[in-house]
């Protein structure tokens, strides 16, 4: 066997049976091996940040890594925006970025970059494996360390060279580092601080997100605890049956609106809340004044178990409240977020994956979507918008047997626009649903809102999608996706209905 | 004027007076002072790649830079493929990139990430300019920078709090860096060792492939020297009245069979050729056996005042060959490269430029366009394909008087289609030519060459762009961009004589 062999027989053996590809000349080896392991499943992806962000999806729902197969360097940056938010998602992925041989790295040859410089901003681990023996040790490694704990992207660098010559080695297994356990001391702290407090506030992230740690955390509820969680989390149940707690505001100033008198905050499987951008004369910390903050379990520790032990602590219940079933009626008239919103309520099937790059719409998308059969939201952690569609291209490979919706604004889907051929190549059971509002209307927001004034002539053609709008359902077919326009509620809930009943890949442009 | 203010008035003054954006919420200064500033045009790129590469275009028709607009970590990588090859092509570009205000950076809020790091293996120059006072001045540095020699990116980043405070500061006048002339002992030798040698070649590369560069290089050829140009070349001019020199071939051992005999290689604007990647038991470095090696002028001199005094101290003649007029007949049949190349041939008209992103089917092509009316040709410089659409950007916002042809594989365009929506929006007079294949062509000539094999089915689904073909016309009319298929040569000819004919961005997917 040949490094490339090693290399895929050590991904297999760990787990990894799925990879988002994009390769190039460097690569042929990783691609010819992938004929002789047919349980690594190579997923075509026509530009790199459809298969980093595919990755991120897979990683979300599998718990466990894909891999990448992405072209040197700037491979490797074309998919380092998607790897961006999964870093803040702490989703375990195994980039493998080709590099050229070793001998050849230093003729500067035209692809040649520093690969582990721009891989390590947004990789927990980086490493090259400059020879065939070294690989198949270096991938059971790399895979270890994309677990974290928290986890979150690795880069393994493969050099040509390393891929085509012959080893010995054969796969190397990874032992799956473990979450440590909150402290009994931090448990007691915070049981202590929680019955001190008038108005103590629990805020979840990551993990304590997680249906475990939602269940642990209603608990809570029932005692004098308000229940809160970060803005954006990267997979969280929702609907009924699951506890709702409320989510951060995005707007700093409706967050400390929100927190107004609360005396204490607790952590678990987060950390201090934070503004998403500065404004002149807003706060970037979201603490009320004069409220104190504890950590129960940080993003690396067992925080479901910590919420548990805190429960007990705190002599709650066994049970917490749960969100019932509640559907909205048909919507009607002018064609909005909150209208869309209740049309996915009412017709999105029990165990749906909504991957959510809705921005602006996400307001009223998700004020209608509390009560729908449960579903998982997974949402833009890292901010760095064009990840709906990969999203739910990597959540359809991993759940097959589940209907996968990508809620996207138009300006956010046109950065990764690519991936809708890859949910027709791949046949995923994905309905896509646009946000066709003609603006980036997040900016027409945060202009003002950075004193910026209002937008001029120049300025507003930079905020404007418009001028040609974007013809969605051409788009699509042109890239192999069956789509359709509505622009009445009446005319999406029939075509939403439609797509749920259906499977396989479709577009829904919904003109808001 | 607050620091936005005081970094547009900078960049006017030097020159800087196109900005390729993709904005966010920090960059909101930025773009509202555009309306203050109406001698920068603003263009909105859907996605950064497209931005980057259009910059790219535009540096090297302009021969100063614009400026990007790029929104934090993400949108900078998002740009930074097309910066590679703007780095391999010595383009001056001023990447402007957002950044939190700096009181937020230590929050660690959810788009926050080392952007320096990131910039850096792509960039010349990369600072932050950490107050608003500091803007104007780094500002100038910036531009300055760009022009190296021998030129390329930098980036100036710019955090929100320094664009939105006030300042007292003007705009500062940059100095630009001058090439320095090559010694006269670096010309006498080379003056010796031509006389000497049995078989001498000079080999042109970056400023020596422009007019001026071709122009004295022609001279040689009339004095026994065989005169060859780098693979990719930034820019040269190609047809009637240019001197043809001939191209180092892409492939290594087809460059030593050129080569053979050759016991000299003089670099005018260029360094040692190597092979663009490394294949088993194939050379790395592209000089024949006993050839002797030796640098008239770098890539940071100028290589054009190397060449004339070179070819003075040869006395060779003043003026040199040049190629004649030679219109290829009107070609039937089966549509190949060959067949494409013919109808560009006979109808683009004088002046046109050319944005090679062909990949393999740039052979077919190349080979009809030589005798063609005068034209110049933009190359991939540094390997990242999905540069084609957006250089054709650049290219048109800087030279609205001339017809600019994108000519692009089919997998290279989809890296950075949106570009056709800024074509669109901006009405830039580009027709775009993409060779449908469905194949990611060259990775199966790869294959076989790195001793992989030919493709099993695993392999294959990585190769080929089938299922389901893109439906170019469907894609471009989706993006605002009227497109035609074309399966024959005749059919084929009759719409690109037609492009040609009028004005604005039109698209044609060549069924090959």
């Amino acid at each position: 066997m040949n490094g490339a062999d090693a290399l895929l027989a050590t991904l297999v053996a760990n787990g990894v049976t799925a990879c988002f590809a994009n390769p190039g000349t460097s690569e042929m080896q990783f691609v010819a091996a992938l004929d002789r392991q047919p349980d690594m499943r190579p997923v075509l992806c026509l530009f790199e940040g459809v298969a980093t962000g595919a990755a991120d999806g897979y990683g979300r729902m599998a718990d466990r890594p894909a891999c990448t197969l992405l072209h040197l360097g700037p491979g490797y940056a074309n998919g380092a925006a998607n790897l961006h938010n999964a870093r803040r998602a702490h989703t375990p992925i195994v980039n493998v970025i080709g590099d050229h041989a070793t001998y050849h790295r230093h003729y500067d040859a035209p692809l040649t970059s520093d690969i582990a410089a721009l891989a390590r901003p947004n990789s927990l681990w980086v490493k090259s494996a400059d020879s065939p023996d070294t690989v198949a040790g270096l991938a059971a490694e790399a895979v270890a360390a994309s677990f974290g704990p928290p986890g979150g992207p690795v880069s393994l660098i493969l050099p040509a060279d390393s891929a085509w010559l012959e080893t010995g080695s054969g796969p190397v297994i990874a032992q799956k580092p473990m979450r440590p356990t909150p402290s009994g001391e931090a448990v007691d702290a915070a049981a202590r601080a929680i019955r001190a407090a008038t108005r103590p506030v629990v805020l979840l992230g990551g993990q304590a997100c997680r249906a475990e740690g939602l269940a642990q955390a209603a608990r809570l509820s029932l005692v004098g605890v308000r229940v809160m969680t970060d803005t954006f989390v990267a997979r969280q149940p929702r609907g009924a049956g699951v506890f709702p707690a409320a989510k951060m505001p995005y707007f700093g100033e409706l967050a400390l609106q929100e927190l107004a008198g609360a005396d204490l905050m607790v952590y678990a499987g987060t950390t201090q809340p934070v503004a998403f951008f500065a404004y002149p004369d807003r706060p970037s910390v979201l603490l009320p004044e004069g409220c104190t903050a504890l950590t129960l379990a940080g993003r690396a520790e067992d925080a479901v178990a910590g919420l548990a032990a805190l429960a007990d602590a705190l002599g709650a219940p066994r049970e917490g409240p749960t969100q019932v079933l509640a559907l909205p009626d048909a919507p009607a008239g002018r064609l909005t977020a909150y209208a869309v919103g209740a049309s996915i309520a009412r017709h999105m099937p029990e165990g749906a994956i909504v991957c959510d790059d809705m921005v602006t719409s996400g307001t009223g998308v998700t004020a209608n979507t509390g009560g729908a059969r449960p579903h998982e939201v997974l949402a833009l952690t890292g901010g760095a918008i064009g990840i709906g569609l990969p999203l739910a291209v990597g959540a359809a490979v991993a759940c097959p047997d589940r209907k996968v919706l990508a809620l996207s604004g138009d300006g956010s889907a046109m950065y990764t626009i690519q991936a809708l051929w890859t949910l027709a190549r791949e046949n995923l059971d994905v309905t896509v649903v646009i946000f066709a509002n003609n603006s980036y209307r997040i900016l027409n927001v945060e202009m003002t809102r950075t004193g910026a004034g209002d937008a001029g002539p120049q300025a507003a053609r930079l905020l404007g999608l418009g001028e040609p709008d974007i013809d969605w359902v051409s788009l699509a077919k042109g890239l192999g996706v069956a789509a359709v326009r509505c622009a009445t509620a009446e005319a999406f809930d029939k075509a939403f209905e439609g797509a749920m009943a259906q499977r396989g890949p479709m577009l829904i442009a919904a003109a808001i």
